[in-house]
């Protein structure tokens, strides 16, 4: 590439990084200011103008001001007396409406653009393409569907989902340059950039986007990535705070004001929280799990909209009496984390004397929690995990900072408070809701560094970073006791994803010999005596991707790899253009070539002999190791330079082949085929080498 | 390994991060609570107990209240008139007497522990060894000598050496442990982690710490590395809260309270700041380098001592007069963040409402600082070179705060500052010298995410995240315009380190057989043929670190690899062990033995024909690429899988080889040479082959 050649081409990137920031600014802020109106819309309607949500139909009003223009739907039906009964009806119909119509959205339209996503975005980040999977329908029905599904009151985030978003809009925005959209690392740098920028927006938290992109979703990430994330992040951020849905005109979306730093004394109850994190989290992917294969080996998978209706209409009746229910997660994890003063409101009635009702209604609330969000994610509308974990944490976690806070001021005097200033209110359960929180976002999805800076970007309680670290440490240890995979993981893996992660237990010490493919069992090409009607019968009776090359079958000196579509192009190319018969040879060589020799790059009929030359479509460098290589090396290189197959040999004789999938298989084999039977929903997986910006089939 | 081995295996790693990060956290207390009492001598002694710091000394007055315990040389020598030529006078002794004995120390007992230790740092997690590079002795005299360094007033910081120090404990920690300290790979994950917990306990920044890990010092970072970083982090940073050497009770260093936000035209300003920190990076960059450069190449590299001497006199001079340069950097830090308001101190004089005089000594501070700062770094003192950046650029940014500020005083009523809320302070200075500290910064170390983060653990400013992140962002882009190299790879180029940076200039788009030596020029071993004497002429003719082993010198067949140590040991056992003599033939073949057959594990004199067989010793199954293969991808094998060398072979025939060394040689002598000649102090190197977890020589 020349200068300004170079120069366009690394312009390209930033065009696409900016813009997908911008996008993904944009569609979060109508996203929020959608969800915002049709959530309300479940409780009454603006009467000025009815496409206004709540919050912008009494903006400018004081504080204590009754809102006229809002009109409940208690009043527009006019029932005075039963307008519990009438509201509740409402709230129940509007419910399933939205669910419904999300369902329906998403399976007519764009099934991938149900569930969050994050698990295919890693799966696509491992070195796999999933056809579809980020086009400009996915985007849009998600986008939709991601309104209807929040607004609906399901025990859902929407995190996950606007990851997703944000790898569609780069995606789509990466069309027009092929340089990035025809090469699969780069277009995997962009999408862990945006990827990044999807939850810059989703919490307002740019580096904790960032943090997320490189501890969850990508699979090695260079330096360049962390910047380009970063850059990507900020953009989004910006754009967010620009358009200011909320209009708060802070970033900070859950902002607290500790006015009290915490006590040495209360270390333990947070550690406390951190242990109850990790059994949380084990216990909600068991169930989750158990639910998933339990929905795909039942007739229930053929009603997807029936299901989610039903479980909508069971999440209306069982949100609308509680008070800790009734509002979105988002409002309650809000809610949940404000310490109680006398200036700030209390609109779940936390601040109370009395509070022993509301503590065991914070209990209730987090258990109802955790069996709806366990039925729900998985349902074919939009989902994510996060927002509802962190609710389920900060319900938990404020109901024991209120007892903590109980047993505090019946005995003020002990030994264990005496670290507490008197005449001040020792214990901050809004504290406790935060650590809470942090906790059971850490047992579920194993995250670590992510979640604190995740969680103090959400709060700014930097004073607690110590404690949260804490919980959030002993959090993935007491998880990882009970299984090693996060929700997102395990996802992978009963969707059976070809993925390798590379935090799974050890790999098998065995040489590549004893699992690899031999030579004898291979389909491999001769590079010389194979006319092209015998090739086109190869790639029409084979199945596989790719074919070795040898000097003939019984020496097997092994000449190079030709992918299938590589090996399908050449011999079209040769018919169409070259002038090539059934009946003429192709060769891989050429006894009159030197090495070295320039390659023809068009295939077609060449000399005397009559042959076609192929060399120019064949890698004839590919990796090759000797068989008595470790797995344990070969799956290096299959996760950190993302490989797709591997050859061996043995003094230049080909031995045999080992695919990323063969290994994927070696490692998942070893444990009980509980996943057995692929999803028929499986996307069409197709492999790719990638060696760090440049890309060979 | 058995469940229970593989479970004290595992659990040996935690126990050195655990212990690594509580002596972090320990020796930083003990450094912060030695520095300022040192610091402090320079001006005077406590009375009553000369070992208190003036802190400590006059610990529980009033506000207000004359602290009489502390005498001030001027009472001390009872020169009433002539007190400031009396203070002057101590201390430039002081300063001269530390830096001269920090000097002496380091000099006499560890070279190692002079500098930051970060270009080695890189350099050793970039898969090279330094012997004695993090030794007991370099970690005593780091610690003692950087509280002389610090306290001496030169421009320098503790940061970087923190760092070296966090890595020379868990390096001692290890020891204990073979399966730790014998494999490459798994120190290196220690030393990772160690490192974050150097910056954690430098800054009180776990999670900055982290990140500083990750973005400037890991060459792969694995998912597992983040999640022991974090322990090792979080551990430091409880032990140095629990330790609490300011008695403040607080992890947040510099913590701010901002009252006010940010304005929409402050982020011209704010976008400012970032280019200027950019140039500010590139010309100091260059400019240390200079001083570097000039240093090697005359006389002064042999009087390194008095080079400390004369440069702490003139720092003394300088730094005395000046009001802004007179205290440590970290309280000058911490007073250009504050705002401005009645109830904070004001040391400095910054809030007064004449402002030019302290917005032209601000600038000049800044100008000096940068000229003393980059005379330091890079003398034989423990020396940081991130504490200075920050000043300088938080002097920068909180002049022009200031002069924005006089600005809109004056023209309160202007377009721009309409959206000032009236009687209301507009401009707060101290923001601007947060964003000048954090694009500064940014221009010398060339990090993004870990400033930002750095700089809000520091300050709890997290509603100025977004203006941090554009400065950083810009300081970046501006910075990498004149060089893509920080001031770390700066020297790792300067020192001639074999280290591969990944964010080098792409790799030259050849094919390996351009580059590779040539099996010609080779030193080869026959597999068959050599007498135990020849090998061992071999090994005392020939410098190298390894030798392909081959069929026979004409065809060539690849068999293997052995590494110099290998060969050695194996001799030196068959020679005492095997009763094996010079006439002894050794093979790393048998025809006997068919493949797969046990090795002896003891080389011994084998069999009727008197052979020794070597093959355990040898690696029988290299990496081998054919020679065709691109230089890009083989580079990415060097740094991805921290290779040292790879085999090329044709059909089985070694065709050449190629090591770390020779892909760094062409990656950099493209370059106009300027780094002539090798450093004399240059660590002795060894490389090794570090695959994930296992470790071959």
């Amino acid at each position: 590439l020349s200068g300004l050649g170079r120069l366009l081409d690394a312009s390209q990137v930033w065009v696409v990084l900016l813009c997908t920031g911008v996008a993904a600014g944009l569609i979060a802020a109508g996203i929020d200011i959608a969800t915002n109106w049709l959530g309300d819309l479940k409780h009454g309607y603006c009467g000025g103008a009815f496409y206004l949500s709540r919050r912008f139909c009494c903006l400018g009003l004081e504080a204590g001001e009754t809102c006229r223009e809002w009109v409940p739907w208690r009043a527009a039906v006019g029932a005075a007396r039963s307008g519990y009964v009438v509201e509740y009806f409402f709230y129940i119909v509007f419910s399933i409406l939205f669910a419904a119509t999300a369902s329906v959205l998403v399976g007519t339209y764009a099934i991938y653009a149900k569930h969050s996503g994050i698990p295919e975005i890693k799966t696509v980040l491992g070195g796999f393409v999933i056809r579809r999977f980020m086009g400009a329908q996915t985007l849009i029905i998600k986008s939709l569907g991601l309104c209807l599904a929040v607004a609906s009151g399901l025990w859902l985030g929407k995190e996950g989902p606007l990851v997703h978003v944000a790898c569609c809009c780069a995606n789509i925005l990466m069309k027009p340059f092929p340089s990035l959209s025809k090469n699969e690392a780069r277009k995997r740098e962009v999408l862990s950039a945006a990827s990044a920028a999807g939850i810059s927006v989703a919490f307002g938290s740019p580096i904790g986007g960032v943090l997320f992109s490189l501890e969850q979703l990508s699979y090695y990430f260079p330096d360049k990535a962390m910047w380009q994330s970063f850059v990507s992040a900020m953009v989004a951020a910006v754009t967010l705070q620009f358009m200011n849905p909320f209009r708060t005109g802070k970033l900070v979306l859950y902002q607290v004001k500790y006015t009290r730093g915490w006590h040495d004394f209360e270390i333990i109850p947070f550690a406390v929280l951190g242990v109850i994190g990790g059994l949380y989290g084990a216990f909600f992917i068991r169930l989750n799990m158990r639910i998933a294969q339990y929905r795909k080996t039942t007739i229930i998978r053929k009603y997807p909209i029936t299901e989610v209706t039903i479980v909508a209409l069971i999440t209306a009746l069982i949100n609308f009496p509680i008070i800790f229910m009734r509002p979105s997660p988002s409002a309650l994890v809000a809610d949940l984390f404000q310490e109680c003063s006398k200036t700030t409101e209390d609109p779940l009635g936390l601040c109370v004397d009395k509070t022993a009702p509301p503590i065991i209604l914070l209990l209730l609330s987090s258990v109802l929690g955790i069996l709806l969000a366990s039925a729900t994610f998985g349902l074919q509308v939009p989902a994510g995990i996060i927002l509802p974990s962190m609710a389920i944490g900060a319900l938990y976690g404020r109901s024991m900072g209120m007892v903590l806070q109980a047993f505090q001021r019946t005995h003020p005097t002990s030994w264990i408070f005496s670290s507490c200033t008197p005449d001040v209110e020792c214990v901050t359960p809004g504290v406790f809701a935060i650590i809470g929180a942090a906790s059971a976002l850490g047992g579920v999805t194993r995250m670590t560094v992510s979640i604190v800076v995740i969680m103090f970007e959400l709060t700014g309680a930097l004073t607690y970073v110590l404690p949260i670290m804490i919980a959030v440490m002993l959090s993935k240890w007491v998880g990882d006791a009970f299984g090693k995979r996060g929700i997102y993981e395990s996802w992978i893996r009963f969707k059976q994803y070809p993925f390798l992660d590379n935090r799974e237990d050890p790999v098998p010490d065995v040489a590549v010999s004893e699992v690899m493919t031999r030579t004898e069992d291979l389909i491999v090409i001769t590079e010389q005596g194979n006319t092209l009607a015998a090739l086109d019968a190869l790639l029409a009776t084979q199945p596989y991707k790719g074919f070795p090359v040898v000097t003939d079958t019984r020496d097997a000196v092994l000449v190079g790899y030709i992918s299938r579509s590589e090996l399908r192009f050449a011999l079209d190319q040769a018919r169409r253009g070259g002038g090539a018969g059934d009946d003429t040879e192709c060769v891989f060589s050429s006894p009159a070539a030197v090495a070295g020799s320039p390659f023809p790059m068009t295939p077609r009929v060449r000399g005397d002999a009559g042959v076609v030359d192929l060399r120019a479509w064949m890698d004839a460098t590919p990796i090759t190791l000797a068989p008595g290589a470790s797995l344990l090396l070969v799956a290096g290189l299959f996760q950190k330079l993302g490989l797709r197959y591997v050859l061996f040999a043995r003094h230049g004789v080909l031995q045999g082949l080992l695919t990323k999938k063969d290994v994927f298989e070696v490692l998942n084999g070893e444990e009980e085929g509980e996943a057995a039977g692929s999803d028929s929903q499986t996307a069409e997986l197709v492999g790719m080498i990638i060696i760090d910006g440049s890309c060979t089939e």
